[in-house]
């Protein structure tokens, strides 16, 4: 090793590498005037049903592309394509989340000034999407009454990440004794502004209030 | 660049470190006659709760020892250390699954030897926990019937790098019309010979059938 030795933070240079992405990513939809979303969250919790209860109501006002992350399968973007939205699938492999890199590449492909809302369904996990800036307009957590009471708890950097919260599955939460005030009370310990949406995607239940406080 | 520059497999080398530290975990679990099970599973799964029942049946034979990881807070441990058990918690900050060496510096300050079963509860998510080696016998992914139909279809190398697949709240599986059948279908699709075990840790449903499966 001498003086002239180049030193790199592989840290560093990774998540500049993808907040770069993420600012191109950012100019296009702001070029196009789209609302861009990323909505996170872990496995289960009804975020395809949520993009699909907001596509059912949205979905005449606005052209919209949902761009969704996992693993394998298509079975999310198959489903919220039968809403008549047009999808891109992005499969990871083994990657935990979606990076800005990734919603460049897939951006390629399509016309994006076609759209006015563009719905981007991150890899289901509750802890590695929220470390990630896509260039959206806000990043939305997904959580619901059925992960058990902790979630908030124990996740509080992704809620200091997030710029809004949805509570999914209310409908359930009577039946399996879930308490929705002392949910909301724990994500007050961790932002004491951050907007929190109660909804059951199922039943359409609080979809309104949601795309309220989207503001599109 | 010369041909003396050293290249890094940056990749290689961190599993590489991961794989010698699992080793040597399992070296000091097998001297010690030590059976130790990885618990992996997103949240809300019930992992804690898993870990509970079994604890209640088990702790009267075997003295235990359970780790438990998370990015944040000690819930986890305070719950199963309510039944008598010994308990570590980890907490990884942002790192979305436990390493080898992580158990191996929480083993540094513990008299290994007092113990015959460690369970260690891995941070909470489908995805990362699988990629890392322990030093473990088994390797124990808990899915539950409240994550929706796809999560096995989503995530074949969570099961493929699995020794078992435990399925839990199976008593609520009527109440949501979730097809237990066809969850295993999947599982068998992707590995034709993994144990699949159907449990309701609330009522203790398939517990004996689990702890018969993990041949203590």
């Amino acid at each position: 090793m001498t003086d002239r030795t180049l030193s790199i933070d592989i840290r560093k240079d990774l998540f500049g590498a993808n907040e770069d992405a993420a600012e191109l990513n950012a100019a296009l939809f702001k070029k196009h005037g789209i609302t861009a979303l990323d909505i996170m969250g872990s496995v289960g919790t009804g975020k395809t049903q949520l993009i699909e209860a907001l596509c059912e109501k949205l979905s005449k006002r606005y052209k919209i592309l949902m761009i969704a992350g996992d693993l394998a399968t298509t079975i999310d973007a198959d489903r919220v394509s039968a809403h008549g939205v047009d999808t891109v699938q992005i499969n990871t492999g083994t990657a935990c989340h979606l990076d800005a890199r990734m919603i460049r590449v897939a951006l390629n492909d399509i016309d994006i000034s076609k759209y006015q809302l563009v719905f981007i369904e991150n890899v289901g996990n509750l802890i590695c999407p929220a470390g990630y800036s896509l260039g959206v307009d806000k990043k939305i957590v997904v959580v619901s009454v059925t992960e058990g009471p902790y979630m908030v708890k124990k996740h509080p950097l992704t809620i200091k990440r997030s710029d809004m919260v949805v509570i999914n599955k209310v409908d359930l939460a009577e039946a399996i004794g879930f308490d929705v005030e002392s949910l909301i009370a724990d994500v007050r310990e961790v932002d004491a502004t951050i907007p929190v949406i109660s909804v059951s995607a199922r039943t359409g239940d609080g979809i309104d209030q949601l795309i309220e406080a989207i503001e599109l």
